[in-house]
């Protein structure tokens, strides 16, 4: 069954779409908002879990889990945690064939839940840090979803951490950022900006959100991971406090993090091509795919295509296709929509002249390989093009990033395309209002590594302290 | 803080409470009958999550992710399966602010979500056979909780497979029970008994369902994985056909089979002991702890421990436990109520000598042994002990099942304390209810490799066709 992709110059949201129906990464399901993750799909969210468990666990971090259902009333002891939270629960009243009591939420974060645990487990500045991370499903009810980027229960890590100090805390704020963005940009091969959301986009409970920003090729931006310095907020909503080294009782600091299932998303809308998905070697669950050429010496081509396999399985996860009912054409085009990096092709001719013939997905580029030497190229190849991928991406973000002054060139800009636009802001909420009102975009971030630079705010022209990134957003 | 165990010979309901307690392995949750996996606890699940991950991906199989929530109407379309499941369900009739039109159910088990997709992703034989897993959390409703045996929430794995023919789904069915048999024994050091649930005790929706049993020390039984023959009832309730090699429309054949974190309930009832946690070397997150006796030349002592611990960190995982302000005695008991399999103590007089002292957590054994030959003593005891645990869980089942022909005499067994008892009966449910209702016993599995043996029901003493395993259960 061939699968015709649209092309993105033509519709970007059904290319998105077509994307994951041709490489089999997700669909649908029959239950509003919910999404089913299909093996394809699923593989390369495992590739995501081990690799940033493994970062994780390198920086002190244990794993548990908490409860799935959060009692409504705990919500509500944060008041600005449950003003944010409120309108997306879904909501459970009956268990066991009774109406419950008190209704159950649907956990859309864990923050309340986990600090009455906390509550409990810290006593003395001996029982901290606490650095406890969870890998679990949670439901934020959604009106439009999209797959990975948007949908009623996603998965996702949650961090959640306890500190003595106020200095502490907001060093594993941004510690965690920096793993995030280490793992977007090496892993991911997806460049971030890194800054700071404004006071109006901060999660519902925090005193800062950090954030890693990347553009997607229709340069809008998306947001992919956050980072935040909850202060002593949820050890004052829950009473958590330790005794100190001097005997006094003082609150306990928080910081909480996560990234999702929507980074497969983001993954997609940074490599992939009108052909289909192009994965970065790093998440490839498939890194190269042999399609031997069966057309005579079947046999004889099987078998060395084989051997072939095994010579390189030491550098590479490797499938060898000998699939007999679709043609070598066919499967090219299988492969190239599930974005395998490299496909190797044998023939009888290939067989003779010692040489495999090494195709690149993401530029297409053909070369003929000697065999005794292709387990040193194909390590090779996959390390280029990891950061070829990279690269490319960085250079669009940086094509694409546009300082502007005047504000009819903002609205302009924006009334027919996106870009990352770095503009003056007075810091007035008044002002990020209106640029979102009138052109439906956003703040993204307040750049950590932003020059100190005077001006004058885009909008109103009072003096701003720097400039900021505004863009259109999933 | 000095945790108190309570012996088993007293109160065994308690002791086992005290030991996840004093291990700090779960906690209950302030959300009536969920638990909370504490990072001790988690990083037991975590391992045998790996360990059975690899043992699933080597027979085929693949992972994959399907929603939280089921739509009530796709529970009832299975007549038996919603009549089982029904009155256990957690539901949803609230979301994002409204009243949901359909309610939805937590999911308790997959098999009706999974089918209706399986539905547009089978048409061919040519789709077949689809072996997918899912890791995921799933709710039954309990009155009665006990921590990881029998929790409201729990985390767990599910396959769900599908066949062209009734001998390959028959043959999966074994297949999977027998890779929950290998696990139990050889990683868990837990022995089972492999055989077939009464129709009476099948999954809701099977035709059969097959089933390891393990013997606790208290000499009850628990269930600790099922595996099941589904036929053709979930095709046929969601209309999934395939076209054959010969071109005509049949049902699809259908297996599930799922294990839970009441895999941890088993472990810590198989081997623990008065002192508290005892773990298998194979499922031990830390198999190792050196204890310096940091009394005098602490630093010297210190370096010295560290380089050990560097020496055997290739066949163990090793954790050095330098903390000053508690005693080495302390620690000792420390580590052995987190069930740590060896510890190793390091003291001034140790170091003159070249000799590490070892202490194997489950006999109390203590050996002096020389530093060069450390690793490989420690490779050697690791795999004895993994061996002796097994022998001994092993012994005391054997020890405990009784072959009995007389009806009172099981009631007197029974009556006191439990067993496995081998006894003949005669099929009937009826045989079967009156055991069960009298007794508090039921009948656990017609094992695979029992004996054909004609005899009299114990009940009725009606002709049977062989004996099966009678007990009290978790």
């Amino acid at each position: 069954m061939e699968f015709k992709i649209a092309k993105r110059s033509e519709d970007y949201s059904r290319w998105y779409g077509d994307v994951i129906a041709a490489a089999q990464l997700a669909d649908y399901s029959p239950v509003k908002g919910c999404m089913v993750i299909r093996p394809n799909g699923y593989a390369i969210w495992e590739k995501i879990q081990r690799a940033l468990d493994d970062l994780f666990k390198a920086t002190g971090h244990v794993n548990a889990y908490f409860p799935l259902f959060i009692p409504e009333s705990f919500l509500k002891k944060e008041a600005e945690h449950v003003e944010g939270f409120a309108p997306e629960c879904a909501v459970v009243t009956h268990g066991g064939g009774e109406k419950l009591e008190e209704p159950l939420v649907v956990r859309p974060t864990s923050e309340t839940i986990i600090w009455s645990c906390y509550r409990n487990w810290i006593q003395s500045y001996r029982d901290l840090p606490l650095l406890i991370n969870q890998w679990a499903n949670v439901v934020r009810w959604e009106m439009r979803t999209r797959l990975f980027l948007r949908t009623t229960e996603f998965l996702w890590q949650e961090g959640h951490t306890a500190h003595a100090t106020e200095t502490e805390a907001q060093e594993e704020a941004f510690r965690m950022l920096g793993v995030y963005k280490q793992f977007a940009e090496e892993t991911m091969a997806m460049p971030v900006l890194t800054g700071e959301k404004t006071p109006a986009q901060k999660f519902a409970g925090a005193r800062h959100t950090y954030c890693i920003e990347a553009m997607m090729q229709d340069k809008r931006a998306l947001q992919s991971g956050t980072s935040h310095d909850l202060g002593q907020n949820f050890a004052k909503a829950f009473d958590v406090r330790f005794q100190n080294e001097q005997g006094q009782l003082e609150y306990v600091w928080a910081t909480s993090w996560g990234v999702s299932t929507r980074l497969i998303g983001g993954l997609i809308m940074t490599h992939s091509d009108d052909k289909g998905l192009v994965l970065p070697p790093a998440l490839a669950p498939t890194q190269v795919v042999f399609v031997p050429i069966l057309t005579k010496d079947a046999e004889t081509v099987l078998q060395a295509t084989r051997h072939l396999a095994d010579t390189i399985r030491p550098v590479a996860t490797v499938q060898v296709d000998d699939r007999t009912n679709v043609s070598p054409g066919w499967k090219f085009n299988d492969w190239e929509q599930r974005g395998v990096p490299i496909r190797l092709e044998v023939g009888p001719k290939d067989l003779a002249k010692k040489q495999v013939v090494l195709v690149r997905r993401d530029t297409g580029e053909k070369q003929f390989v000697p065999q005794e030497t292709l387990p040193e190229t194909i390590a090779m190849t996959l390390r280029t093009m990891q950061q070829d991928l990279f690269n490319r991406a960085k250079s669009l973000r940086e094509d694409n990033t546009i300082y502007l002054d005047d504000y009819k060139q903002l609205c302009d800009l924006f009334a027919e395309s996106s870009a990352f636009v770095k503009a003056h802001w007075c810091e007035s909420p008044d002002c990020e209002a209106r640029v979102q009102e009138e052109n439906k975009v956003t703040i993204r971030c307040v750049e950590f590594d932003r020059p100190q630079e005077a001006g004058a705010c885009i909008v109103c022209g009072k003096p701003s302290p720097g400039r900021v990134v505004f863009s259109k957003a999933y």
